[in-house]
């Protein structure tokens, strides 16, 4: 069954839509306004009337068999109570999804669960599909679609990410907007009555703008199926997941948490190693990773050269690469090319040093040289705030120099500093160009891509270091 | 031999001073003018005249020798060949502690080192203590010392910052700034010819206004100096090292960078294992750590409180606990006073879950708990951003609720969201409650005091996990 009323309805119902600030009825309906969706947008409330949400006038329906048109997703927002009859009513219309935000079902226990059973299998009947339920809703940035009662503002990008958990899917919402990642699809997958990770997985393997995947998750119920899809889609695509649960306590706090059997981790990382599934083992590893598998290239062979203006930053990235398994390009005659670019002081052994008098002139000069150069497949860049070096200045010749060489060849940036090198950061990521505060962060990202490479090239298992 | 007159001078000259931005020696004009130093400032420059920095109107005199009071301090930044002269006749003058900025020395090679050596033996013939050379300056927050040409604003603090390189250094006074860590000092301390870690390690023992000690270091010249000092210290105030060079490739690195001999990591590891040194990885775990040690009380026992609104971040801080060897307490009977914050569907078992329901007051009444439970001796709060809780009244209570609790107890915070938890983020670290964008940062840190305590108690060697 097909999931593309998912991401590109043509028309979307909120089954209790309010025109109430702070209701979660009124969220949705403000983010489907504001974020741009183009379709047709059908507010249901039991009480009708009209609501006006940001100046735009819409008519409630009663009911979504009052409503004239068709209807490809209906969001339900109402109280667990309500939900059956709304099902009922869903599938008599024709509504293709059903993302199901209402609380109160199978995370309660064995009783919710039943009735959660229930409902998917009379969606079914109607060949319905269910989200959730217990979830926040969907995002689709290409069809301009935040059907979530989280923030607005998602940024557009390359990266999918799917929730299991409710609370946290809707922080990191905030935090991929803090942080400038792109995201393609942001889907939360709740209870995983019907939908799951490996449904979503099989969609988004040929979903041509998404570029990596990201799964919060707490357990998985059908595990070959998950196995099956992910070792499939990783061939194509990286998959990243953060699987809480790890410890044995931890273990036992989803359980009670979800309901959902957490299950020896063992099994888990058995599972992630043979189907190519990079875990992280927190969110912020799991989003540098992201950034980076959904921004870069491939490498085309094994050469990392790292570029910097302080020893110190250098020789902590030497550290994080060999602990990561990369390898440092070492020809020296090649590498010579580099003192063009350097005073007498400087060093062009790898990493190459461009020394604390190094400008965004310097940086260009060396960056294009590495990108143009054959024997080196892959280039970190890492900057010290100096008094000489201009935050901007780099983040453009950086920018700059990576279009023109047609971003071939995977390039991460640290840049180490206070407010204005937070800026050019962020001016780097909204150009596609992963970038991070700190050396560790940078390899640990570009490691993550040759340890993908490396898995779906050679179809070894290449562990956690 | 004190080194008072570098964290409190009372007269303080700069030779090598400019009005022009741009030169080294305006900056550190800027800075002292700026920050607020009280004491006297001699401006030292071959030409002579005035300069006005800042509406500051300044005699410059032609030579130390010509300034009519004593100079405690005398920073040198003129170019190397006319440092030799600079240093003898501060000698004459009576200069008690010489920070050297100028490059060209030790980082150069033999001769540059011959040189440095004599330079410290002459100065050691006056009775002055030499810093550097090769270093961007020292700061010390209650004198109201900025005497770098770094960035001004750094925040005061408990923390102090011991830097050997300098481009690294700089940025990270910026990255203190931009991430509200207080500091109390800050030195770069460069080639180390004369002063060095352990030098500054006994001066900051006894500095009443220096709760922990965060040094970046690429070598060490005396280890058994660095033992016996750091291992008396440890004893006092935790020390954290981040110490590059852990790698083989990385330790040749650093013998290119800085000409100091990176030593067999090994060698490392077990000298900060058996002094207490705290090894940290990267530099955001350094500083979240050092956050946490120079702001937090000692434990009085081993049972550790999460409290959360998320139970997805509940799970992930209940692996990292287990991982980091953190002990959670789990007597159900005195944690089911929690159920008194939470819905009926809420979970008082530890990580306490006080659900996506849970505003400010619920965190309050259940953090005041915490404080006051006689068995609960260190307490994690977590929160996922929500609709229905406001980042800035949950830092308000926070902050009401430790203060009010007289601080006794380490307590460290996780807010993961977006821009108004970032916000809120940085005000609770303002207050002095390390707060982190994520529960394993929190957790992390809050194991590095209960590590270093361990240590201190028990004299036991606490293995990194």
């Amino acid at each position: 069954m097909d999931m593309e009323e998912l991401f590109n309805p043509e028309s979307i119902a909120i089954v209790g839509a309010s025109a109430k600030p702070g209701k979660i009825g009124y969220s949705i309906m403000r983010n489907l306004v504001e974020y741009g969706y183009e379709g047709s947008i059908y507010p249901i409330n039991i009480k009708g009337g009209e609501m006006t949400i940001k100046d735009r006038k819409f008519k409630v329906y009663k009911s979504v068999l009052d409503v004239p048109g068709k209807i490809d997703m209906a969001v339900v927002a109402v109280p667990a109570a309500h939900v059956p009859q709304v099902v009922d009513e869903c599938g008599r219309k024709g509504v293709k999804v059903l993302p199901i935000i209402s609380s109160g079902f199978g995370e309660l226990g064995e009783e919710g669960k039943r009735i959660e059973q229930q409902l998917v299998e009379k969606a079914r009947g109607y060949g319905m599909r269910v989200i959730g339920p217990n979830i926040f809703g969907v995002v689709y940035t290409p069809s301009k679609l935040n059907a979530t009662f989280g923030p607005t503002d998602i940024i557009p990008g390359k990266l999918a990410f799917i929730s299991q958990s409710g609370a946290l899917g809707i922080a990191l919402m905030g935090w991929t907007i803090l942080e400038k990642i792109g995201l393609s699809a942001l889907v939360s997958i709740g209870n995983k009555s019907d939908v799951d990770d490996a449904d979503l997985l099989d969609y988004l393997e040929k979903d041509k703008n998404t570029e990596a995947i990201l799964i919060y998750m707490e357990g998985i119920k059908d595990g070959r199926k998950f196995m099956q899809s992910a070792k499939r889609v990783s061939r194509k695509k990286p998959i990243v997941v953060i699987k809480a649960g790890r410890s044995e306590r931890g273990a036992r706090a989803v359980a009670s948490h979800t309901g959902s059997l957490a299950g020896a981790d063992r099994i888990y990382t058995a599972a992630f190693e043979q189907t190519g599934v990079l875990r992280a083992f927190s969110i912020s590893e799991a989003f540098d990773w992201g950034r980076a598998l959904s921004n870069l290239p491939e490498p085309q062979g094994d050469n990392v050269v790292i570029i910097t203006n302080g020893g110190g930053v250098g020789v902590m990235a030497t550290d994080a690469c060999e602990e990561e398994g990369l390898k440092l390009y070492d020809n020296l005659e090649e590498l010579k090319v580099f003192a063009n670019y350097m005073p007498p002081f400087g060093s062009y052994k790898n990493p190459v040093d461009l020394t604390g008098m190094a400008t965004a002139a310097e940086y260009e000069g060396a960056l294009k040289t590495a990108l143009a150069h054959p024997e080196m497949h892959a280039v970190v860049v890492l900057c010290c705030q100096t008094a000489i070096l201009d935050a901007k200045d780099l983040a453009d010749v950086l920018i700059n120099a990576y279009t023109e060489s047609g971003r071939k060849k995977p390039l991460v940036v640290a840049m180490v500093g206070g407010t204005e090198f937070r800026e050019a950061i962020n001016v780097l990521n909204e150009n596609g160009i992963p970038t991070y505060p700190e050396p560790e962060r940078a390899i640990g990202s570009i490691a993550a891509l040759y340890r993908w490479h490396n898995w779906k090239t050679k179809e070894q298992v290449w562990r956690r270091p």
